[in-house]
């Protein structure tokens, strides 16, 4: 019988949604006449920007031409789209970056899960903690751990916690790591780095020569001033940061797929005998192996995002939803909670009341105030005490959520 | 400095279609008045299905619309392709599929690549050769190889020679092995296995516990009637093989991007300490970590093929190139030349004049008759001495191309 892949045994059974899913659903079959609203999926629900419908729209009417009819785009995605990328996200920032150090691809997780392929199987991880799943789990899978402890713990991941004591902002390691996940602003909780806590970053990489991924899917909530929106911001970035960007969370693209992560021409690894490699040779080697870019309609729709409607329309999204995430943090500060985030991201990340639990809340929030959010340790063992709310809803809805919250428990 | 996968050393620098650009290049720019003609990228090139254009238009609509908005599907696809896949593609066969047997991709690419990721690093592959590259790539990058030899035989891989000796029909191993690719019909020789012949391919399977990845992207063009179009037509597959299918050859999908693979529940492999794992449920969580679906609208313009229209349109587009493969085979044929293929595949094989490699040909048939194919040594060392055109050209550069080869060369 074939032999499978031990790593898999390794991954915890992530019953994060599906407990979700499954509380929530008991509730309901219970409480038929129970309105539920739900801010706990990090996905929008805002329409498409007209501009990107039009695009789409023109798009679809080019495939149905013989003369304009497109099949197989580059592995990487069009330049024409990457150009856009750099002239529009980069350039007005001082950043200057090429297309070839552009690679587009159907989606921040489908980036995020696969940028480990490039190491060795063991190099060693550091994670903010909580974070998004995707980091811890893809490098179980490719067998660069061992098995979580009780608290969640992967054997052979560094975890950098992150909790109201240090303000969400973990400390360096405390021992040699080859490679750093950052996601800023931070999924789940909310917080930024500082202009100068992303300098102690690249420093911290350059004298170790350890490489970052830089995970900046929610960069276009950052109101703050002092908070870079690239890491390519920071002197030196380009030899030692990978950054990954998203259209999902600004232009509504969560269903459309499509995102982009920048690989400079200068970031270097070494093979086993100290031979120098290209991430960005290799990355496009990867690419080109296993990938056949995304649709050419979604990248038309991209496109459109860079243009003047587009990026008013992208804007008013993001006003729609920040102004939710101030109807939430605001609401609920009054009410007593701890709340962070909020203010640079879709995210607010609430303290649980005194001696409950990250589940216990859960069931709270859902028993009393019908609303569903998700439970902070199913971001990470430092998550536990802490719950995710997400600034996604409709006005109406999370209007009324903040209230049944602030009156029922 | 970060430490590097060793394994994309081992990946021979693939310069088939680079070196066939290069060339091409070099002639026109020598020869600017010289009117090429390129079947050599298997690529189609007649616009999509009316069918697919209006459901592409309406699920634009759909998201432009908050009412009718859809953000993140199911990381396998939307369950009503798959119930729309297993009602079309597979129950006129007899076969009966659940829709969660059924996960919906980007495309076949993404699954040839991705599907080893399931089985131990040690395990041993076996590959037709010559065959579509992706296979052997992916592995390499795995690490399941060493170097290639000078031929391009990669240490580890278990090569199966497709020649005109044995009629394109692999013998079975001669070693054990864990895994199998086989692509009927095949890329790129045209060649197809009967029902005897896939039947002794799943009894081997059975008998050896042996994996087969059956990659039937070509199926539309079977017209054969004792060819499978599945390999679940034949008895007992169900416990070992996994069949990739797309949208890319039959509806024109190559720039839309989708397709599925059908991992049945029967499908078992081991862990090392013996005990036995489901294919499916490790493909489910592979998928659910790695990947968030085809887009929805391209899922929507899926399901547009399986409508009575969508349908009609898609066999008047697998006619078209069909015709053109006539064209092609015929007329080769009537030259002189051994022309395999082209029956129940859009791809003509055709053997090089004898004693020209497969590149000396290339030279010949560019600089003399100015059409561009490709070079069988791309596909496998077995490739050698062959050559591919496509059928996915028009149906007036195909003819000229023909007669261009029958009294140029």
């Amino acid at each position: 019988m074939v032999r499978l892949n031990e790593a898999f045994r390794n991954l915890n059974a992530n019953y994060l949604f599906a407990e979700i899913r499954k509380r929530t659903k008991a509730f309901s079959d219970a409480n038929p006449s129970a309105k539920l609203i739900n801010l706990g999926i990090g996905d929008v629900t805002r329409p498409l920007p007209p501009a990107v419908v039009q695009a789409l729209h023109d798009a679809v009417d080019e495939l149905a031409r013989a003369e304009t009819f497109k099949g197989y785009g580059p592995y990487t995605g069009y330049e024409w789209l990457a150009t856009a990328i750099a002239r529009h996200d980069f350039a007005p920032r001082g950043i200057t970056l090429g297309a070839d150090e552009i690679f587009i691809s159907d989606g921040g997780k489908s980036d995020s899960a696969n940028l480990q392929e490039l190491f060795a199987r063991d190099c060693v991880v550091a994670l903010m903690d909580p974070v998004y799943p995707v980091y811890a789990d893809t490098n179980v899978l490719a067998g660069r751990t061992g098995k979580a402890d009780a608290r969640g713990h992967y054997a052979g991941i560094v975890y950098l916690p992150c909790t109201a004591a240090n303000d969400f902002q973990p400390a360096l390691p405390d021992r040699p790591v080859d490679v750093i996940y950052l996601c800023y602003p931070n999924n789940p909780t909310g917080a930024v780095a500082t202009r100068a806590a992303l300098t102690r970053w690249v420093e911290y990489a350059r004298a170790h020569e350890t490489v970052i991924i830089f995970d900046a899917a929610y960069e276009a909530y950052i109101v703050d001033a002092d908070v870079p929106h690239s890491i390519y911001e920071i002197e030196g970035a380009r030899e030692v940061a990978v950054e990954c960007r998203s259209f999902s969370k600004n232009a509504g693209f969560t269903g459309l797929r499509l995102a982009y992560t920048v690989v400079p021409k200068e970031t270097r690894g070494k093979f086993a005998d100290g031979s120098v490699g290209s991430l960005n040779a290799l990355w496009h080697r990867r690419t080109a192996s296993k990938f056949q870019g995304p649709p050419y309609l979604i990248q038309k729709a991209g496109a459109a995002v860079f243009t003047p409607e587009g990026q008013k329309e992208v804007r008013a999204l993001i006003d729609y939803y920040m102004a939710n995430a101030r109807t939430i943090a605001e609401g609920l500060r009054a009410a007593g909670y701890a709340v962070h985030g909020g203010r640079n991201a879709p995210y607010i990340w609430l303290g649980a009341p005194a001696g409950q639990t990250s589940w216990d809340f859960f069931d709270a929030l859902l028993t009393k105030a019908h609303v569903v959010g998700v439970p902070g340790s199913g971001f990470g063992p430092s998550g536990e005490g802490y719950f995710r709310l997400t600034a996604f809803g409709s006005r109406e809805q999370t209007a009324e959520a903040v209230e049944r919250i602030r009156t029922r428990l």
